[in-house]
């Protein structure tokens, strides 16, 4: 029998799977899912090397679905493949039946992909467009620092390549050649609300990806000696050095003249519909298929075996011995965004799957540290001016078993914070680090500065993961010593977290013997009358009005709250000991460390009056940190003044 | 004398402003700025129209500097031209002196361009990248629908052009052929940390460009005479349809040997270096432009007379006339997105300045009731799925009069936070409108749900804009007659604001009589034992929860607290009222509304206890919302139990 007529056997088959599950479930999108219902049965069933039994065996060629509305054309093969689904003890082979439970609440099969419900043989999770070739990109990276061959194949939308991000991929690819990683462009010519524009046709995706450096196929993506020999050329060409993508033609809800058209985006059919369009794909096996039965089978080639790799090895050094090694012994002050740096390269030497990306500003987070240590130098990934990619790049290098430290300028990463809430989802064990942040960055003004991260973070710090973990732990160093034992606490955690830098150099606090856990907090000074609460920058200038305070006669206790989630025992503990009084001091704006006080405050129930200093308009440039610091009334000054205010005891020029 | 010595001598001239201000402020971007010092110079002295003394003419040609670190070399020659700055009764033309006043405390001159600071002749905030090119197509669009010819010039860097956005804007404008704005690469071939990838090359971009449907020149960005003829060709061929870009090949730190290179990126000279510097611009001008006065002059042509525009006439209808006229009089329930589609229509009527834009989910959002209409269908704008361009592109509109409201779903703007940023500090009257916000989304899982954006846009409602409001009033209407009123509140304030509505129909809660405010919220229930604070989707769950709370004993109030910030006095007094004892309900994550409440209670120092219910984990499909609120503790059996178990009395079933 000819290979063409099996593949339209089993893609009608899996087609049939698609629109009962779909109705079944009364949502989902098989209009989608029918559009790439050959390539789905040609990867999934010829030309991937992956086991069924082992979906997350490192050297699976993968399948990224970055248009994750086409998914239950996958879990349809998935059922009839019998793959692994669950988790540990749980892992059991998916079964017919179980596709009728697509999109409930005890389902492994989610709406969009997502591996942390039980689904191992996708990377990441996706759904939210234009995320998935920058996931791919990252699983290839990894795949050529591990020396393995593993092919990433990514199935992207024509309307989702409007998406920024999947250029911005396409950029990234081409720049490091990565030739394991094939976009595949999915041209069904419909979106959600309106035929494709021009700009996304299939002529002109050729010409863009044409410009952008890549040798490109056009098929017809229903036709599966194309698709084959399409696959097979890309195979036979990898040697080179040129990137490839496949341009192909689709038709959304293929099989089926009923489905054709505008109006059936996401729509599943009713009961009555099923019948019909049941017969329509009847009629296509007859004409496509004729005596071949659906069983027909392939033969999935196997992965090769995975590769030994590199183990962790060694200590950190202490940061005093870092620092002499380097010939900065003698400093008694630094950035913390510097400090990031020196921590980087340290652990980049003891623990080989440390890698670091950073979007052109490597120079300023001080990611070059690390970046230019011949070493370390190939664990480096420039992403250039482009945000969004290296986070989801980011979340590919974790799935495959990376450590991947992200930085830029923390405002910069406010582009990204889907991508962000994407890498949470996935469960991607990813550690972004926004530095410049706060306004003592000084002259560069509001376009530069992180002010809104710590409100977005804090919500993810405020849920719990698939592990149980919380979503993020955000944290706040706020001298170099912190900022070096954060990194590596950073790197021994599995999980999403995210670390504010700041641009000034600022004082050593603390000393190789000061322990800094995620959820801890440091307690610098300790009084009965104010508990001043601070973080990052705003920790010096408290303790800079710690004698003025004296002077007035409060005898303040000083908390540096470096950790969010932290211990609200702790904190409320504090707070009781002085009084119920408490200031809380942070140079961003509201939502944020002072929230999250206030939240503990009020579910303990006590009687506490929480007096918030943040910055409470929108900053301009200015020539220093002190005078941003006095323009938005955060100065040692203005602390000694409000606590004054605040105890009402007479103030005392300080 | 021929026009290159005089482009060249002013040029020189300007050069050597941007070196001196730029060492008086100690830090800036003087590279950057002479890269585009020849095509500032033929732009602002010769191509452009527009008024030096009515720098906000509304038929000024606009410039609009995407690569904003660039802008000293815009202040030197504003400085030259005496351009008024400032606001109000404080406007005055700009003096030499004032240029050494750069990136001051209390200087107009930021460190990036930004019209609220008194520098008027920008038309948005810039320097976070990639967005300049948005917000120019913003400009162009509303110059079509006002009738005026006037052109938008936008200034893009070469590293700036990875970012995705810049190709999201480049096919908007290519979609509808917005010939009256012509980007214009400025290729310097060095980013912050590096040079330039070959993927943003004159070459690659040029390719890009044209793939992309561009008719591309490529230009010496040095060279006078090319300079004036790109624009003078561009000009000419206004009349067309195909749109135009400029590809210039510039020197980062032209005029001097010094300058050139890496390591200099945002780097002033030492006093030292100056005048170094200044002696090779010095030959600079001997060798092209002997013997000519910097003085020569240049003529710059005015604006045309800005056109009568039509103005707002009418008042918008009660919710139930507009029903029944839409022959849905006999509805009691609908979703909070359609009554949004059903307002926008109803305020498009009434007034000329409304427009829209959604990222092609308007038949989600309903958008498209504007959109369909079609009277109203000329200022209805598609980005297609591409979120971070209609943002920055309402930008551009609102610079120009119009009155955007951009749709998608709550979860895809995500990608567009550091956008919605910048347009809160351009002082954009943007409205933002969010839809499937909540877990109440249902099947479609998390990649689709909008859980962390309350927390992000809740920053903005914390602190103060250049007006003094609230950077960001935040709504979230619970019932069609709420979003119907609070669609309107949004069209007739000056500001941002952000609105989330909800998947699923809601019963009607309200009637035409009830009025909505920014900042306020609406009583539900009155009682005395406990304060029910609930927004959106669980004001339902709270009603539903109230019959069983008072069997349990429990008199609630129940508030829907639908507009952050709000009203603090009005809930304390209702806390007090209710014994100190609050529950706050929201279907998204924590530092959201209840954490808003939570600051207002500890701000106050009274006793308080508050018990937040939100969603404390990672939430899954499920096939209803009804399934959902149950999966994340929600539901109103998860009130009821929680409300017994803090105020401590026996539960009952409900």
């Amino acid at each position: 029998m000819s290979f063409a007529a099996a593949v339209h056997a089993k893609t009608i088959q899996l087609c049939e799977s698609v629109l009962e599950m779909t109705t079944a479930s009364g949502s989902g999108h098989p209009t989608s899912a029918l559009s790439i219902s050959h390539m789905t049965t040609v990867l999934m069933y010829h030309t991937m090397r992956w086991s069924t039994e082992h979906p997350d065996y490192p050297t699976n060629d993968r399948l990224v679905l970055s248009e994750g509305h086409a998914v239950p054309i996958i879990y349809a093969a998935y059922a009839d493949l019998q793959g692994v689904v669950g988790e540990g003890e749980n892992r059991r082979p998916l079964t017919q039946e179980d596709l009728s439970t697509l999109r409930a609440a005890d389902s492994v099969l989610e709406g969009h992909p997502n591996p942390r419900e039980g689904f191992p043989f996708f990377d990441a999770a996706t759904g939210s467009l234009g995320q998935g070739l920058s996931v791919a990109a990252g699983l290839g990276q990894a795949a050529r620092l591990d020396g393995s061959d593993r092919r990433i194949y990514c199935l992207i939308g024509d309307g989702e390549s409007r998406e920024g991000q999947i250029w911005e991929a396409i950029d990234f690819i081409a720049d490091y050649k990565l030739t394991n990683v094939l976009p595949i462009f999915n041209c069904n010519d419909y979106g959600q609300s309106d035929r494709v524009s021009p700009q996304q046709s299939p002529e002109t995706l050729v010409k863009k990806l044409e410009a952008a450096g890549f040798l490109v196929t056009e098929i017809d993506g229903h036709d599966p000696d194309a698709i084959k020999k399409a696959f097979d050329d890309y195979i036979e060409r990898l040697g080179g050095e040129q990137p490839m993508a496949i341009v192909a033609r689709t038709v959304k809800g293929w099989g089926s003249r009923i489905l054709h058209g505008a109006g059936w985006h996401g729509k599943p059919l009713k009961r009555d519909q099923l019948e019909k369009v049941k017969e329509e794909l009847a009629s296509k096996r007859l004409e496509l298929a004729t005596g071949l039965s659906a069983q027909e089978s392939f033969t999935i080639q196997p992965p090769a075996d995975a590769p030994q790799l590199p183990k962790p090895s060694g200590e950190l050094p202490d940061f005093s011995e870092t620092l002499a090694k380097a010939d900065m012994g003698h400093l008694r002050s630094m950035a913390t965004r510097k400090a990031y740096g020196v921590a980087l390269r340290a652990l980049g030497k003891i623990n080989p799957n440390i890698v670091v990306l950073d979007g052109d500003t490597k120079n300023s987070t001080f990611a070059e540290t690390f970046a230019n240590d011949p070493e370390l130098a190939e664990r480096y990934f420039e992403g250039r001016i482009a945000e969004q990619n290296i986070i989801s790049a980011a979340v590919g290098l974790s799935a495959a078993g990376k450590i991947p430290f992200v930085s830029s300028f923390a405002k910069f990463f406010g582009r990204a914070y889907d991508q962000i809430e994407m890498a949470i989802y996935s469960g991607a064990n990813v550690k972004v680090v926004g530095s410049h942040s706060g306004i003592s960055l000084g002259p560069d003004g509001p376009s530069q500065m992180g002010l809104s991260d710590v409100a977005f973070m804090r919500a993810f710090t405020t849920m719990k993961d698939h592990r149980g973990n919380p979503g993020c732990y955000l944290l706040q160093p706020s001298d170099a010593f912190a900022a070096y034992a954060l990194t590596e606490v950073m790197a021994e955690y599995e999980g999403f977290c995210y670390m504010r830098t700041l641009r000034p150099d600022v004082e050593f606090l603390y000393s190789d013997s000061t322990v800094f856990n995620l959820g801890g907090m440091e307690v610098l000074t300790e009084g009965k009358d104010l508990l001043l609460v601070a973080s990052g920058y705003t920790v010096h200038e408290a303790n800079q009005a710690l004698d003025g305070l004296d002077q007035a006669g409060i005898n303040a206790t000083l908390v540096d709250l470096y950790s969010l989630p932290f211990d609200t025992d702790q904190l409320l503990d504090l707070a009781q000991e002085n009084n119920g009084m408490i200031m809380t001091l942070e140079d961003n704006y509201g939502g944020a460390f002072g929230s999250a006080v206030a939240d503990a405050l009020t579910e303990d129930g006590g009687s506490f009056t929480l007096k918030q200093m943040y910055v409470k308009r929108v900053p301009k440039s200015a020539r220093t940190a002190d005078e941003l610091m006095k323009m938005c009334g955060l100065s040692a000054q203005d602390i000694i003044r409000e606590s004054c205010e605040l105890l009402q005891v007479a103030g005392v020029q300080g």
